[in-house]
């Protein structure tokens, strides 16, 4: 019986509790730790353990890896809330790492979390969860840019930089935890890329912008819907138990937070 | 015969000229190269490259080690170098990356860097290669940290993080690729420890810090010729071709530059 969302978060919570960081981090520890205990739903970390009981990993051995993709999405926020990036004093209702430690021991944590992120992904005897995990972060990074820089060729690359590219991560990298020759990993993939999408989709919905204001609630809640079709249609491809994966859809689906 | 330092010098630059980043990086690319070419005597992935050939590894399969090692190093510099840590606008005469690029892409370009590394060390088969990369990276964090702080319980202890790590790193990395047993290795990384310290007391002797005011410059040099001697030592423990690395360590120790 495979488990649900919610048992699966409850572990990646209790890893991320207890991770225990390179000791050299020395005090740089406590603001890498804060910066992860500001919390989040932990879609990805989920999304990874999901995929890999599905593709016949127990959580427990798919864990490191989804620590790392969490690791990598929170080094992200770190510095995007960087006062030379977004500026924002506050994330989820607590002072930003940055406002807490200061500017510098901020840009510290970021690059803190993203080591430690390769350190946990190095953890598998095979190299291709970390080579995963690197591709995703140096798209993210270019989205980032174009993000910044206002270079974007379009809005549909901007997203699938900043926020697809770690969700397919998400589901492409337990496939590698689990032995997956690439070849068999097609179907999988395509439903990560969908994946991403849906959750950017209702992301702009929630927050009133991207997709929402290109093309008004409406229409975005439309090709919401249509996203998490085709995501259901890639599952329904695949021959496994997705049905954890089929939950996680649904429910990012209709989320309003 | 193997290769003169100068020859794996040229190795190097060659690479890391034509380094194929990633693409999704788009405009981003540019800030990591500049970076990247604004140069420096490439100590580093030039141990890497004699530590591979000593240990039996041509040059170019430990290229792409050596090069992650010279990429976490730039983006050591390029993160110390905002103005949020030493504020610095010139690196060897030209504008610092941030300065070039402003404060947002300067640290975006630290960030890439540090993935890209990540990228190269996970070519390998072995994850052991980006697995000591991630360990040097988080003991340089945690070096920085205890430096901006004031928190160092003493100076040889922030040197080690500092600049030690990456330098055991890179001597340690080629083992790895050699595919040399963790047991066979100390040998070799008790010579990269010397190395690092080596490394540092003569920087401090030509920047007129750090050991060089602790212990004034005839201290400090006799301090330098203790640690020259020592890596020798060490060398001459190993039972292998190691006249490269002996030139290296005769070379860092008159070093004026």
């Amino acid at each position: 019986m495979p488990r649900a969302p919610d048992e699966l978060r409850a572990l990646v919570e209790e890893r991320l509790d207890e991770l225990r960081l390179w000791p050299q981090l020395h005090g740089q520890a406590e603001s890498v730790r804060y910066s992860l205990s500001v919390g989040g739903k932990r879609v990805r970390p989920v999304i990874c353990l999901a995929t890999g009981e599905a593709a016949g990993v127990e959580p427990e051995e798919a864990l490191p890896a989804a620590c790392a993709v969490e690791l990598v999405h929170t080094f992200s926020l770190v510095h995007d809330d960087l006062p030379a990036l977004d500026g924002d004093e506050e994330r989820r209702g607590q002072p930003s790492t940055w406002r807490q430690f200061g500017e510098a021991v901020g840009i510290l944590a970021g690059d803190a979390l993203l080591a430690e992120a390769f350190r946990l992904a190095t953890a598998y005897e095979t190299p291709h969860v970390a080579r995963e995990l690197a591709n995703a972060t140096l798209g993210m990074i270019g989205g980032q840019y174009l993000d910044i820089t206002g270079t974007a060729p379009d809005e549909a690359t901007l997203h699938r930089l900043k926020t697809g590219c770690l969700f397919a991560a998400s589901v492409a990298i337990p496939l590698w935890v689990a032995g997956m020759p690439l070849p068999e990993q097609d179907r999988w993939r395509a439903f990560g890329d969908e994946l991403g999408l849906l959750f950017q989709i209702v992301d702009d919905i929630l927050d009133g912008d991207g997709f929402a204001l290109a093309h008004g609630v409406d229409g975005a809640r439309a090709l919401a819907d249509e996203a998490a079709e085709r995501a259901r249609t890639r599952l329904a491809a695949i021959d496994a138990d997705t049905s954890v994966l089929r939950e996680i859809v649904d429910g990012l689906a209709v989320r309003t937070a």
